[in-house]
Order: structure tokens, then C-alpha cells, then sequence
């Protein structure tokens, strides 16, 4: 995942204390790291560490990071462990001064290009896409001065997602891949451009919203806050041919579905399309497809919650909190012994008796991540009474890993691979249990030219999986 | 407020661990500061300091808490500074052995009770109730050798609200004062007896809910887990006749009644009513006593959530959530400047645009605390698009300070207590206006013994507001 | 030990940070914990935790603690675990407002004045004899309205050491027990009177030295800087006549002769003697009374350093270092595991091939701490080319334990107290090995009337060795 | 400055707490920054940040840094801020697996050759000369498959200082530059070969003295811990002829004279002199060189100890510690405020009055840092009561920068660049002032083979100046 932020200020105005409060704003995107990188036209200064944006920085490090040109990082590892040097924005002193860069997604070919450079003599510090990026552009910038063209003729060597803030001393350029398979957008006010992973976090800032960058756009904002847009010229190729009966929005791209059912949050517009309606609009498809007699919805939280709202409007069973998360969840606790495992749920996830006792009870959530997990907690709605419990899932069942950014380590669905949904209903122990169907998701969304991968095992680009094992 | 957490072990294991978990589900009813101290039969070990429960215990400190009884605190300051002076359990060495004291609720008499016994030369480290109790404790043990009668004698003097845990050497004995103010109940394992300030804390612990304390009930928990029950022989007045059609629980007590509107969790069941139960339907109410016409209704998260569920139920309006609350926030970071007060607003909640816009909206929430802060509310969901604004409030208006132990400075309602509800709905910049009523919360709780001083100006025991003022 | 210093501002300037600094001067005396407490005339305001000066207080911290009158401590752990309970100063309400009360040295009848008040109802929160201070002094309060009688009348009910200082609202009282066991001093300048534990405090904070507590004196000072005398009217009885040719400089009194010889610093001057000019004088006469045949005399740094340069002056032997201490030393460091100790000494003293390769060399320390220790420092200066190794103690055997504040856990000499030095020598494997006579530490420091009961094992108070017991 | 320590356990037993342990012996020779890195043989783990070696490295992070090779790394800084990308090992992944580089020294054409790499498309992570030599060897790898051969065709573009430790993932080298500049020597225990900039370490670590490398040597440590030296055939240009009676340890080698004046630890002996016999002499010419009538001498500590022994010596004027430094100094604390410049000195050091007091005192100290802390600490000894102050310098007068890794913002004699003794005398304010003489100072050392530029202006090394001064 991760998520990127950056501000020109036309105004001259330094930058850091907006990005912070930007980066605040998307830290759902990411929370192993974070970083800011700014320029005073000279020079570039920046801190980057582990830990969450209010952990990061302090009022003296943000004071230190002057410059009316910024751009920041929240990192969520999906490869490598918690280490400084993967951490972003990453930065770099060239010939042609400094850089530094952001990004969202992940490459599939980076171990390619990255064992070409190495041939080539260069070397690497970390692990990060974004030093592949640094070392071809600076190769590109040997053969042409003209800063786009050789962003463009970088791009062309990757393969897979990236959303990309790059930061040279006097200038802020944003990139969307040519397949958009993650979002980015533009925002403004008075005095600065923004660039934005989501746009809550331009809400945030109170930044009016300007548009979203379309895949394969190019951005560059230099003196003045003059914005130029640049097309790359890149095929990409036919991916699956759906037949649900909704609009694409950008002819051939794939932009990923689980942003919308997931990762975004849901305050935050894709691509002009709400979140929180996808959401809602999921629960009540879902409704649909597994209609079931229920006395009482209710969500897993967080993540449930907009679907149960929406399956119950859909079901017209009535929507109640069956289950309370403890508001302090988040914070590092000392944990409970190996056979404590249930006191660990118990500790983020609370019955509520009252609602649950004597009732057929419809549990929403987003995913089935483990089966173990979500056994304990059916097992904890019943003990608090419930006569029959049946879960729904507002997402298809994922079969196949991702290789654009998102960690498989956790959203796993290792039942799902294996087992048909009456095997996983079985061993979660539920009366029945419900996956939103393919078509229900593209129809919630309400667009067809997403990333299905996931859910397909259809990949859209080229993958060499046998470079892709070893990375991993 | 505050929350206590005891554990007996008659299967004499370690108990500091359980209480550190029971802590940690109590935190909602205090964040300054927390303590925990525990006995091995012979030295009582206890550790507190300024922080959250996961801040303040760190596993190193955990280990050296050893002992089979043991009593832990959540801190939610009322008055005085950050101290760890303030903090509780409060621990004494006396001729009686070791004592420790944890105490949930404010007494109103004692100012005169300290000056008293400073008069015969007694000293105070801590401005804590609990240290009064316990050099009243040693003085009437000085008096007799049976602890019960000791701590009856103890607690005739005392005037307010107390739940308590007074922890000895090989005893614990749990408390609740006469009124009934605060909460308290008794759990069980099989090798433990519980008390705890709300039944959720049971559940964590996967512990049997076993009964509330009642009113004036002491309970003493000896070797083997025996259980012992007596009653505080002392006449609660007459406090105020409510004619609403509804039982009282107990006879004469006086509970209050912003347990069940806020500080509760909702998984909690206070004397046998569900809070969360009661939150709907306080929701649902207020939709009879305050409709409007409107398209969406939202909660302002998350006190305001059951409310609005149960306003949506009871009025047929659909429920969204036009206000996202950043999951991070709780965490410390850097403030924005003054001139910046909307901005802090916006990085704690954001609006849905897609909900709002268009829309005619009623916002629920459970008090108007400041109006500066409902008004900045109010005008963000109208920039998010809202056509019309109309806020419910989930308690009546709040006119008189509380001094059983709830913190007027912090839900102070400033505006309320001057102002009619037409004037606080112009201050704020609503469409309309509308406070739940008396005879509507005492319905929607379902009992009547309740404390509504806060609300009516009409206290349930005596107080000398002369001594009280000094105090503050 | 514990150090202790107070000042009052007659200019009404902030002393906080004033104590801070004199605190970090006084640092040697205790390394556990640090406190502050100061008064703005009306309330006091007071600060103190486990750790260093410099890192229990934080700017924030100090700027917080407002007044013109304050006094701090440095704490010593003798008893007890590292407790915030047990750090000083002690501040207490009572009904003649807030007193402030921080110690140095340990009474011999604690035990049994806290036993008598717990008696009379009277409730402990620490262990500290400050506690117990407090509560006698509020109840002679009680008695008097004399502020100066009320303290007489507590003092003549204490045995053993204490130095004291005493802040209430509006005034500082400092006092020095009648055997004068431990230092005190006042000091002064423009703005300000002082007390401080040692003059190296007064030096560093450039106050001009006014004089030496007395035995029996109590000092009170009040508004305007006005500083009154006042003479505890107290028999000491007599100790034992000890025939050395040294005059006495207060007639009964018993002054600890180990903060001559190793805790005080060596820039102080107690009583009107030179510090460090006792410890080069102590080398001096212990080549007179050990002489030995040598190349090279060494200290062990840093407490053998003055002994060494007086044992080459009377020995003419040359000076040279053939140990280096680790300037890091101090800082906390990831222990070598149980069988690397020699690591553990290694780390922290290093030798030098240069100076000890095919050397007879004298190595002089304070004392003999552990003989582990000491064997382990010997066989690295042989390692290093030591031809022979004669060890030289600047004091006598140390055979009894101390009950006046010093801890006998960190400094008890095990092996003297069994052994004769030959046996000594032989355990720690040097060709020779010599203690100061007692005879030459009184002429050393030049005063008999000194408190040497560790070396004598006659203690100059009566001592109820049961009660004592039982506190150990 | 810096210090880096190596070791290859031919047993293959885990090394990072021995290295922790080692940059403890050096953590003098660089306070800003720490590092290790170690090898399994295939893999690389490594971990840097700013801070001493204790504050930087806690147990779980030293476990996690497994492998039987390893490098570390205390960092002193001389040019760019306090950052963590600046510390070291500076570690990279390249086509020849990981390596990992940790060096002591400045080259003087870093510049240079970071602008060429630049302009053939390299990119720099940090502004260090580790990386430089990276970049360099990684190119020179691509050319021959023969390391040795790499690693000489690399340090022949290399001019300046540079103790090197470069590891490869199964094999650890060391390189001393062909002026021999700073020092590094090799020791040798049961399980390991040692790698250390100073043999203090070994000694530490209980590990053999085995040799110094010679200036130009290159050394390669491989499975079995067999050890190959090489020679780099580089002509070292002659330096400057000095007419002094003693030898050259290595021809045409210009070893850092202030590695034994101030920076090497006392108990370390370079290139086989003793470090503190080289101090203890300066004070015996000293003594010769600059006469004084005088009752006192007196270091001012830590760095004038041993010249001030050695002056006692050769002056047979009494040595006495006329000034205390405060143990605790090297915690941060609270800074006095600007007017309070003195407080500052007095809190780092004492002055011992019955020391000073009516005295004539002569002062020794290694250098003149700035003119107003001498002037200070003149000022104090006065106050303290000495009739007259002479001043007696360790060193001679430093005039010119160092561009050798001596960090001259620091160390800068500012007046004595540009003042005669005399005038300098006048400004400090003492009776008299004396310098080491060059011939004085290369006697005391006993070797010729030094350099002396900052002394003299004349480098051992060709400068560009132009690109220095660009650098810094």
C-alpha cells in the first residue's frame, strides 16, 4: 500500500507542518514508516523514520525541514523487514542536484532492472522501488535534459504500480501508472498545489478538490504554481473482458478493486466514485445474493460496518453493534501467553449481550483473513447467546497473491484458496456463510476497468514469476 | 469518573496480569493515570503513574506486581493537576498492616472529613478521597478488631459517591455506597472472584457475571473465595418524586445517570439495563419528541452512534455516516497554531461528501460541550454540501455541576445552562434544535432511581457548597 | 548518603533551576533518585522520580515548579527498592498548610517512632524518615504555635543522623543533628541564601560561603534573608576517648569520617577541612605505615587517585596511571554475560602495558569493596607485565555495619570483617597489602571527633539492635 | 576522527557484542553516531543511528545482528549535520553481493571523484567517503574478479586519510592509507581475528596485540581465519625534512601527531609508542622548554593529566588537582542561559580552594580551544585564591586546517593562528604562557614520520583547495 503527499507552495510558504497533517490524513495507508522530504530551492532536507507520523516527528524535526516544495511518505512493508532504509521519500545527490522520490505500489519487474544497473556498476542502498526509479531516471537525465522526456522514457521500463511524487530542487512532478492501479489526485487553494493519494486528505487541509490524475498522466508544477499535464505514450495491453453492465472509466485500465473495498478510506472519492457507496452498495448486493432470516446485522468492526449498514437496508433486518471494538486497540499492549489466543480477541472485540442473546445473528466483515480468527469470534457471539450466527463477506474470495502493493502476508485468505465457501462456513463454525459475487463487486463499484487479479488469478501485466519468487 | 478492577485468587496464582487486562477494557473511564497494587498474603506490591494503562505497565513491572489478591485504578482527573501523588490504588503501612485503597466517585463532605482529621494531626500526601478514607479506616480499626464493623463505621461518615476497593493483606472488600451512584459488580472463574466498575471487564476475562453490588452492600472475599455480603445500615433521604412510569431498582438510590448516556461502554449492563439498549432507545425517543423532515441521518462519532441508530429507527430516516473519525487520533501530535482551530477539528473528523451533499442532515450527538466546537461541525457538513443542518441532542441540558464525579470543566455545557434551545441552535448555526427531555432519557433508561442533579439543580444528599467551593 | 539543598530567594526570584544545578553538584551523594519542591509564599509545588538530575528534570518540568523558596534531594538508596514513594523532598498537607521536608542520614529509632504513631492511627505512604519527621513535627504543632519550639520538641525525640531541611509556606529551617553526623552549610549572595549538603554546591553555583551547621543547630530563614539561630538543647553522650594528638572541633560530636574519606567531593570542605586535602595527607601516612620497595605507584581511579599522589609524595615513589577508567563508564551497557566478569572490569578500567611491564607496582584504593573485585583487577595489572603488586587501602578495616545512612549492602568489606590482612592479601593475590591505622585516619583528617563505629564497632547513639533488625 | 573496529570469528561464533563492545573502548574517538554490520556469509544485517554506542545498540536490536564477520563504527563528525545516513557502515547491495565499508579518516579528492562518479550516472545517498569508495570498488569489481586487485585499483585514486574495514558477505579486509595517517592494528584471541583503530580495544576484548598495519598495507582475513597481507605499490611523495634526532618507524609516512597528543586513549600504544609516555614526556620538555617559579602544578582535566604529571616531574613543582571535573559531566542537561556563561564552566569543573589558595599555580592543559573558556577557567583559579596563574600548552600553536578528518570548528585555535604568545597570554589573562616547541613535540613522540601540517601549513598530500572549500 503506502501512501504519498506533496505541496508546491506558490507562495513560498514553508510546507512541512501541511504535509504532516497530510500524511495524518492517509496514515490508514501505511504505519511501519514515514517520511518528508522538502526543498528551499537549494537544498533538500528530510527524516524519515519507523513508527507513525505522530511518533516520527516532533515539532523541532518538522522545524528543521524547511522549503516550499515537499513531498511525504507513509510506508506499509510489504516486503523487507522494519528497517530506516526503506523508509521514503527516498533521496539522492546526481549531477543533476538532488532528488527525491515517493511511492505507491509495487514494480514486478524492479528485480529485473534492478539486476541490470547492478551489472552496470551501480549500487543499492535498500530495497525500495523507489531507488530502481532514482538510478534509471539519473540515466535518463545523462542522455536529455529535458526532465519529462527522460521521466518518460523511465516509465517506459516499468512494469507494474506506481503512483510517484518526484521532487527535484525547483520543481514537484506527480505520476499515475498507465494502468492506474493506484490513485493519486490534484488539489489547491491559495497557495499551494497539492498531490494527494486520497482526497481526504485534501478535505483534511481544507484544499479544493481539482481532479484525479488519469493513468499514464504526468504532472509537473514548477515556479508560479503553473501545472503542465503530459500523456505517456504507453500500450497497455487488453486485460479480461468483463461483461457486467457498467461503464469503464478509463479505457484499459485496471485500477485495483480493493482500494475501493478496503483500503481507501471511506470519507475519500476514486476516480469520482464514493467509497462509502461502494461500501453500502456492497452490503446490499450482498443482501441479495445471500438472503437469509436474521433477527439482528451486524458488523465486524471497523471494517463491517458500512457493509452491514447497506445489508441491512438491503435485508431490512435491523442494524445493531453486536460487538464493540475497544477504543484503545492500536496501542502496543503486553500480550497474552501462546494459549491466551482467545483473550486477545476478547481484549480488541466485545460482545454486547443484550443485542446478541436469543437472536439469528448476521455477521458482516470485509474479508475472511484467517479462519482462526474468525472462528473465535463466532464462537464469543454465541456464547453471548446468539441462536444462529451466518457470516457475510463484502468481497469475492481471494485465490491468487497480489504483486502491485498489497502484503498477501496479511490479507491472506488462505481458506479461500483451498476450500469451497461450505468448507470454510464449516470450520468458522456459522449456519451459513455468503462471498459477494464477481459480479455483485464490479456492480457495486460501479466500473469495470479494475484490477481483479486477486479474485481471477488474471493478472493485467506480464509477470516473470520465476524473478518475482525469488524477491520475495 | 474512574475505573477499579479487583481480582481474589483463591487458587492463589498471580493476579497482577488479569488486573492489567481489566484495566485495559476499563480505559474508556479514565486515561490519566493508572495503578495497580497486589498483595502475596504477607507485602503488597503496587506500582502507579501518569498514562494509559499500556503506557504506565510494561511487563518488567508486571512481573514484580506478585500476589493472589490485587486491586488496579483508572485515573480520570477531576480536579487537581497531573500528579502521581493523585494516582491510586493508594497504599498505607499502619499498624493494621498494609492497606491499599482504590475509590471510584467524589465525596462531597470530604474537605470537612480532611480538616477534621488534620485538626488531631493527621497529614496528607495525596488530595485524593481515597487517603481520607484510609486514615478514617485506621482510626475506627483503632476502635475495634472487626474489620466489617470497622468499615461500616468508616463509611457512615462519608457523604457522595464511592465504589471502593479496600485490599488487606489476605482480604478484598468491595463497596458501594449508599446511593448507588457508580457502578460495581462481582465476577467469577474457577479460580478467581472479580470485581470490576462494569461487567465489559468480566467478559475480557471470559469471567461469569455473578451480580451488581447493590446499594450500601460490602463484600468481603476471604481464603478459599468465600464470599461475604452485609449491608451499610444508613438512611438514604428522600431525594426528588419522578412521575414516570417506570420501576425503581433500589429503593431510595440515586444512580447516576450519565453512566448509561456516555461513560459506560455499551457493552456494559448497569443493574441489569444494557447500555447500549438504552442508547438506542434514547435515540428513538428523541426522533418522536424532535422530528423533522430530512434525508440522512448521521451520527457525530462515536458518542453519537446508537443515538442516531435508534433516530433512524424511530423516524424512518436512513442512517449514514456523514463524519469519518480518523482511527489515530488519541495519539499526541502537534497541535495546529490558533488560528487554525478548524483544522483540528478536520484532523479528528471528516466529512462524507457524497452523503452530505444535497442533503438535509440531522446530526446526533450526546451533549452540546462547547458550542464553539458543534458550531465547526456544523459548518463542515454544510461545506461537504449539506442543504439543511438540524442537531438532536442525545441528554437533556446539563445546568448544574456534578460534584459526584463527573469533570464540569471538560462536560461543562456552558451554553446550556444560560441559553434556551432556540438560542444555542442560532449560536451553532442549525436549522433546528432538540435536547431529549427529562421524562424521555428516565423512559428511555428504564428506571427511575436515578442522580439528575446536572439536569434539575436538585442534589440527592446534603451539601455545603461553602466547603465545596474551596475545594475547586 | 542522599544530598540535600535548599535556597531562599530574599529577591523573590524563581530558585527552581538554582536547585537544579545544585543538585547536578551534588550528584555523588546519590545516583537513585532526584526531587525538587518549592514555594510561591501560598502553595507548593514539587516534583521528584527515580534516575539522575539531569534526567528527571526536564525544562518543562522546571518551569512548572514556581516559588522563591525551594529545596531538593539527591537520594542514596540505604533501604528499600527504587520507589517514587521514597523519594524526597516529602511534602505533605496538614492543617498548618504545606511542609516540605527532605533528609540526609538514617535514624536508629524510625522504627520505633513510626510504631508509636501507627499506634495513635497514624497512617505511612513510604519508608522514608522524612515521613516520620513530618508526622511527629505536625503533632507538636499541634501543641505550640512556636514553629521553632514545635521542631526542638520533634528533634530531641530523634536518634541518629539527620541532616534537614524543612520548608513551609513562608519560610526554610535547616538543621544538623547534635553529633553532627553528617555536613551542612549556608551560603549566600546577592539574591540568596543557601544550604547545601557540601560547599562544592555553593562553589558551583558562585555563593559565597557563609558557615558550617553546628552540631544541634537549627537555622531559620524568613523574609527579607533574615537568618536566625537557634541551639537544640540535647545531651549527646559521651563516645569513647580516642588518644590521638588531634584537637576537637565540636566537643561530642561523632562527624562520619567516610565522607572525608570517600563520599564527599574532593573540592569540599566539611567543618573547615579540606577535602581533598585530607585524602592526599591519608597516601602520605600510609607510606609511612606500609612502606614497600616499588617502581610505580597507580591508583585504582577514581577514588584512589589523591591517596595514590600522597602515598608517591611520602614515598617518593613515581606517580604514574596504570589504570584508565572508560570516560563512558556510567552509562548504562548491555551486561557481559555471567562468565565474562573480567569482561565487566575490563570495560571500565584499563591498563596500561607501558606503564606497569616489568614493574613493582603499589596500587592504591579507598577500600576493599569485594575481594572478587580487587583479585580481578590485580591479575589484569600483572597480565599487563607487573612484576609485583602491593595493594594500599586509605582506610582502616571496616568490621561493622553503619546505621547512620551508609549503605553497608554496596560498601560492606565481607572479607575484613573475618580475615586478617595477611588472609586478605592472599585472596586477592598481592605480595603485600596495607590498611590506614585508625591511628592515622584521625590525624589524616586532623579532628577526633569523628563517628567510627564501622572500624571500632562502638556506635556513638544507643541502638536497639532487634528493631533495627527487623527494618533491615 | 571516527574509530571502527572489525572481527572475523573463525569459529563462527556470533560477533556484535564483541564489536559493541570494542567501539565502547573507542566510543572517545567519535560520540555522534554508531554502527555495526555483520555477515552470515550470505547475508548482510546491519544497524546504524546517531548517539553513543550504548544509547544506539539495546539488546534485541545487537541479537538480531547475526554473523561470525562484522564491522563497526562510532562516528565523529567533521563536515554535515547530525544524520543517520551520514553514520556508518555505509552497507550496499551491488552484482558482488553485499558490502559493507567502515572508514576512519577524510580524503582530500572525495570531491572530486563523487563529481566524476556523478557525471557517469552515479547516485549518493549521503555525503560520505564510504560511499565514494563503494561506488569506486563496485566499478573496479566489474573489471577484474580478483578483489585485491579491485581493492588496489580503487585506493590508488584515493588521496588523503583512510583506515578502511570493507566486508564482503564471507571475508573482512583492512587497509591502512600509504601515509599511514591514522592508526589500525590487528590482534588475535582462540575464536577470532581482530581488526581495531586502537589496540585499547584488544585489551578490552582480552585479544592478543598482533601488529600494526604498516602504512600501505593491505590485509584479507578468509574462512579459517587465515590472514593475507598485500602491499598497494603507491609512491608516497617526500613530505618535509625535520631536523630532529630521532627515527622514521615507517619511510616517508606522515602518521597524525594528535593521534598521540589528544585522541588516542591514554592506555593505546601506536605504531609501538605509548600513547601516555608520549603525554607524560611533553610534560617533562614542557617543564624544560617554558621554567616557572611555582608551588603548584595543576591539569586542567581530563586531557591535561598526564602532561601535568610529567610537568611536576621534570619541574619537581608538587602536582596537585587544583580543579574537579564533575563526574556526571556528558549527560545533557538543562544549559544555563546566555549570562550565565560561567555557570557553565563551574558546573563542568571546581576549583579545590585549599589547593589554589595563596599559591602560585601553573596550569597544563593539550590546546587553546577558544580564548574565553581559558580565560574562564583563569578567572576561576583566582577566584579561588592563586597569586599567580601560568599557563603551559601541550602543544605547539595550530595554524593551519586539517583536511585530514580533524574537525578544525572544534579543535580551531582561533587565537593562535593569528596571535603571538604573548598577546595570547594577555587575552587569557595569566602571569605567563608556553607552547611545545615542533622539536619538543616530535622528541616526546620519538618519531619523525608524523604529520604536522596543522603546525606548519604544509601538507603531506596535494590539496585542490578550491574543491575543499566547496565541500565544506
Amino acid at each position: 500500500m503506502c501512501g504519498i503527499f506533496g505541496i508546491y507552495s506558490f507562495e513560498r510558504i514553508n510546507v512541512a507542518k501541511k504535509i504532516y497533517y497530510g500524511l495524518f490524513a492517509l496514515q490508514h495507508r501505511g504505519q511501519e514508516g514515514a517520511g518528508i522530504a522538502t526543498s528551499d530551492g537549494r537544498n533538500i532536507h528530510h527524516y524519515k523514520n519507523i513508527g507513525l507520523v505522530t511518533d516520527v516527528f516532533r515539532d523541532d524535526v518538522l522545524q528543521n525541514l524547511f522549503g516550499y516544495i515537499g513531498i511525504g511518505h507513509v510506508r506499509y512493508s510489504t516486503t523487507g523487514g522494519k528497517a530506516v532504509e526503506n523508509c521514503q521519500p527516498f533521496v539522492v545527490k546526481s549531477s543533476f542536484g538532488n532528488i527525491a522520490i515517493a511511492h505507491n505500489g509495487d514494480l514486478v519487474n524492479s528485480n529485473e532492472l534492478r539486476m541490470d544497473l547492478e551489472k552496470k556498476g551501480h549500487i543499492f542502498t535498500s530495497s525500495t522501488d523507489s531507488e530502481v526509479i532514482a538510478q534509471l531516471l539519473v540515466r535518463e537525465l545523462l542522455k536529455t535534459s529535458d526532465k519529462i522526456e527522460a521521466i518518460k522514457n523511465t516509465l517506459k521500463k516499468l512494469i507494474g504500480a506506481y503512483s510517484l511524487l518526484i521532487m527535484f530542487n525547483d520543481s514537484l512532478i506527480a505520476v499515475r501508472d498507465p494502468w492506474g492501479f493506484k490513485p493519486l489526485c490534484i488539489g489547491r487553494d491559495d497557495e499551494n498545489i497539492y498531490i494527494s493519494s486520497e482526497d481526504c486528505a485534501l478535505t483534511t487541509l481544507d484544499a479544493e478538490f481539482v481532479k484525479d490524475l488519469e493513468p499514464g498522466e504526468i504532472i509537473e508544477i514548477k515556479d508560479g504554481g503553473e501545472i503542465s499535464s503530459y500523456k505517456l505514450d504507453f500500450d497497455v495491453p487488453e486485460y479480461m473482458s468483463i461483461d457486467v453492465d457498467v461503464p469503464s472509466i478509463y479505457k484499459g485500465a485496471t485500477t485495483c478493486m480493493f482500494e475501493y473495498v478496503y483500503f481507501a478510506r471511506p470519507d475519500s472519492t476514486i476516480d469520482g466514485i464514493s467509497v462509502y457507496k461502494v461500501r453500502k452498495r456492497i452490503g446490499k448486493i450482498l443482501a441479495k445474493e445471500h438472503p437469509v432470516e436474521a433477527d439482528v446485522v451486524s458488523p465486524i468492526p471497523d471494517s463491517g460496518v458500512a457493509f452491514a449498514l447497506g445489508f441491512s437496508e438491503g435485508s431490512k433486518i435491523p442494524y445493531y453493534e453486536g460487538l464493540i471494538k475497544n477504543r484503545y486497540v492500536g496501542r502496543t499492549f503486553i500480550l497474552p501467553s501462546q494459549n491466551e489466543r482467545e483473550l486477545a480477541v476478547r481484549l480488541k472485540l466485545s460482545p454486547v449481550k443484550s443485542v446478541l442473546e436469543g437472536k439469528r445473528v448476521v455477521l458482516v466483515d470485509d474479508s475472511v483473513v484467517r479462519g482462526t480468527t474468525s472462528r473465535r469470534i463466532v464462537n464469543m457471539v454465541r456464547k453471548a447467546g446468539a441462536k444462529e450466527v451466518h457470516l457475510r463477506i463484502g468481497s469475492p474470495k481471494i485465490i491468487s497473491p497480489c504483486y502491485y502493493g498489497i502484503d498477501m502476508a496479511t490479507k491472506k485468505e488462505l481458506i479461500a484458496s483451498n476450500k469451497t465457501e461450505e468448507e470454510i462456513g464449516k470450520k468458522i463454525g456459522v449456519e451459513s456463510i455468503g462471498y459477494l459475487s464477481l459480479e455483485g463487486l464490479i456492480k457495486a463499484i460501479g466500473r469495470k476497468d479494475l484490477c481483479l487479479a486477486c479474485i481471477t488469478g488474471k493478472y493485467p501485466t506480464d509477470i516473470n514469476f520465476e524473478k518475482i519468487a525469488k524477491r520475495l
